[in-house]
Parts: structure tokens; C-alpha cells; sequence
């Protein structure tokens, strides 16, 4: 049995990579300390110096002295990826379950996670935050929705996992863009959209499953509000700036 | 204990992703079947029915009968992605010690692979194949160098790992393309390449790195001459396509 060390996560509420390393230290019901990153555009120096040089959320401290959030030390292990730090929290806190034992649902898992990081997220940012069109995003979540089994609930069938985990950030704050009609979309594309997505019968699946995920312990520090005015801050600025 | 199934490989001598799987499951001491897959840019069409829709390898099919390999069941579970299969076979065969079982080291085995697989692949493929610049590949060499222990042969130290089989058909193909001069590269500048990564003070580190590789008995079926010819070949029809 590992007996894991201090273990602080840099992070940031708006960032939805972050978020996966949130959602699975919650489930893991982990020991750990939380620094918020303010403006992710302009991120504290020494965060840059002793945290993460490639200047990105999520990281994590491991090990190491008893240290002010803000002074890391150099004896704390600094790891950083989203997707390694959730397979990471899977490896340390084993009794989370987030990865199953059996090595063909191991690999079921990863492959989800696969499918969401290489189809969904650059969909996701490209309809939402860079001005690309909406489609992608439909092929992308029925790509998602196609891995998903018809009558259980997650994506491996009755057990919560990583890939869960995975997805989920994405998935909700999408929800909240296209609901509030933020985006970098046309006005009134995001609310038709949301439409199709949430209350329609082409994506009914995802719809069901995204309300599961929701329902998660692990997700009730997700802040609708936060998101929404986060989100139309960068619109705004974003429109501003290219005109 | 867990009890592999019947497991086929569909792979091409030729492709570095499906060459990460095969070391793996040669260091795993895995009993195993391969098939082949002559042509790359025209694949059989029971393959793409069959095995990967997706159309490229590699591929494992695992469980279900014994079945001639050219003709799968439908009842094997068809896996693919290299770094997913590569893990999966980590996990099916733990006395390979692909992984750790130290989370830590785990963390730091993927970490080493993201950055092959993020800033590696991309330069090599860009270097060799898309008539793109050297210089990202020296920057990307760099960044797996500066990885590596300093007075340890592998990239976790001592003990070989699944970090070292994913950089491993890379590092060897670049070799045999540079020395060869066979690239989308100017004449004569992948011999100069050679010479700045293979003889030079700057990648000594990644050059030892290399030869403790290719010294593993399961980098021992490597054909150079198959992969010098093959990359002459796929050189020269590129560059008569761009006349
Ligand atoms: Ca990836």
C-alpha cells in the first residue's frame, strides 16, 4: 500500500484541463492543497520559476517540506500534464478504482480518453474560443457518444473511471457556453446548438450521460456563474481584438 | 495473475508506432502472432472492415478463436492507438516491468513519452518526410536529452521501460534516414544532421542513449537495409508528386 506525500495542486476554476486533476483527487477523496491561478494570462513569476517553466495549469507538488502555496519547494516533485496527473491520482490513491484492474477495461478507458483529447478538445476550442465553425463539435461528441454503452451509466458501463474524469470538463462547460450564447460563434448559434445537443434525440445519449456526470460529489464545486462571466470576458476581449 | 489471451499484431515494418508495440510485447516475453501489412498506403479491405476502421496500424486483436489472420473474428476485441497498446501490454504482462509500480516513476515514464510523442514525433515527421526545417528536430532531440539521467542508461535510470520502447523507433529510423541522406532534406544535409547528432559534443548523451536501445534483444529484428529501401522509395515518389 503507497502511503502518498503532500500533494499541492496549482489550478485554475476557468481551465477545464485542470479541472480533470480537481474531479479526480475529489473522487480519490485525497489529502491535498488547492493554489489558485488568478489570471491565467498573466501567471506569477515564481509560478513560472519553480512550478511549471512551460507556464501551464494543471501541476502538482509532491513530496517535500511544509511550505507556503506561494514559495514551492525545490525539494517538492514538480509534475505536470493533465492527463498523466489523472492517471497519477488513479496509480497513488488505487482504492479511487478510477482505473479498473483488468487491463482490457485499462485500455477501454484510455481509448475514450484518446478519442476526447485528439477528436472532442480541439473541437471544443475551435467552436467555442477560435472562431471555427460549429460542425467539428457535432462529429467530435458522436464520435464520444458512440463509445458510450446504451443502458449503464459511464463510459465503461456501472464504475466511474479516469475516463469519466476525462471528459467531464469539457462537456460542462460547453453546457454553460452554449446555453449563455458565449462564444466566438454567431449570436444565437450557441442557443441553437445547445438546442441540438441537449434536447434533441441525435444526442440523447451524451445528454444522459453528461447529467451523471454532473451528478458526481466531485463535481459540485464547478461554478456556473464563474464560467459564464469568465467566458464572456474572453469573448469580448477576443471580438475586440480582431477588429 | 492475470491470463493473456490469444493476441495477433497487425503491424509494418516500415512504421515506427507499430514498431513501439512490437518491442513491447518482445520485452514482455509475450506469445504472440504478427501479420504484416505489405502496402501501407493500400491496406486490405478485410483490415479496414475488420480490424481498424480507422485504417492504420498498429492493431491488436485479442481473445476469440483460432482464426486464420487475415480473416478476424468478430469475436476478438480490436484495440489500437500505440501508446494505448503499448501500456496494455504493460499491464497484461506486469513481470515485463514496463511500468513501475512506483506512481512516481509511472508519472515520470509517461511524462518522457508525452514529450517524444508531442515534440519527437511531430519534428521527425516534419525533418524527414514534409520537406520541413532540421532545426525543430535538434530542438525536440534536445528536449528528450535533457530528460535522461546523466550516468543511468535508461530514461528512468536503470531499469528499461515503456518511456524508453516509445522513443526507441524513432530514434533508430532518424539514424538510418540521416546516414542514408534519405529525406525530404536537401542533398547532403542529412549526412551533415548525422554528423551533428551521431558525432558531436551536443547529443552525446542522446547518441549513448541510442546504442543502449538498439542493444535490447527486442530491437534485435530492426532490417535497416528494409527500411533504407523503403524510405528511398517513399523519398522519391514525394518528390516526383511535388514536380
Ligand atoms: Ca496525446
Amino acid at each position: 500500500p503507497i502511503m502518498p506525500e503532500r500533494l499541492t495542486l496549482y489550478t485554475a476554476k476557468s481551465c477545464p484541463f485542470a479541472h480533470r486533476v480537481e474531479i479526480a483527487l475529489a473522487e480519490a477523496k485525497a489529502d491535498f492543497k488547492t493554489y489558485e491561478i488568478q489570471d491565467l494570462r498573466n501567471k506569477p513569476q515564481w509560478y513560472i520559476d519553480k512550478v511549471n517553466p512551460a507556464s501551464k495549469v494543471p501541476a502538482i507538488a509532491y513530496g517535500g517540506p511544509d511550505v507556503p502555496l506561494d514559495q514551492p519547494s525545490p525539494e517538492s516533485l514538480k509534475l505536470t500534464e493533465s492527463l498523466i496527473l489523472v492517471e497519477l491520482v488513479a496509480d497513488l490513491f488505487p482504492s479511487s478504482n478510477l482505473l479498473p484492474t483488468d487491463p482490457i477495461l485499462r485500455a477501454k478507458s484510455r481509448y475514450f480518453t484518446e478519442v476526447v483529447q485528439s477528436k472532442l478538445v480541439p473541437a471544443w476550442i475551435g467552436a467555442i474560443f477560435s472562431g471555427g465553425p460549429l460542425e467539428p463539435l457535432y462529429a467530435a461528441l458522436e464520435a464520444v457518444q458512440a463509445l458510450l454503452p446504451a443502458d449503464k451509466p459511464y463510459a465503461l458501463g456501472d464504475a466511474y473511471s479516469a475516463a469519466d474524469v476525462t471528459v467531464t470538463p469539457f462537456l460542462a462547460r460547453m453546457e454553460v457556453a452554449l446555453k449563455n450564447d458565449t462564444g466566438t460563434f454567431k449570436e444565437g448559434e450557441g442557443i441553437k446548438a445547445a438546442e441540438i445537443i441537449f434536447f434533441s434525440e441525435r444526442f440523447a445519449r451524451l445528454a444522459r450521460y453528461l447529467e451523471a456526470l454532473k451528478a458526481r460529489e466531485s463535481f459540485k464545486t464547478f461554478n456556473t456563474d464563474y464560467i459564464t462571466e469568465k467566458y464572456r470576458f474572453w469573448v469580448a476581449e477576443r471580438t475586440a481584438s480582431h477588429h
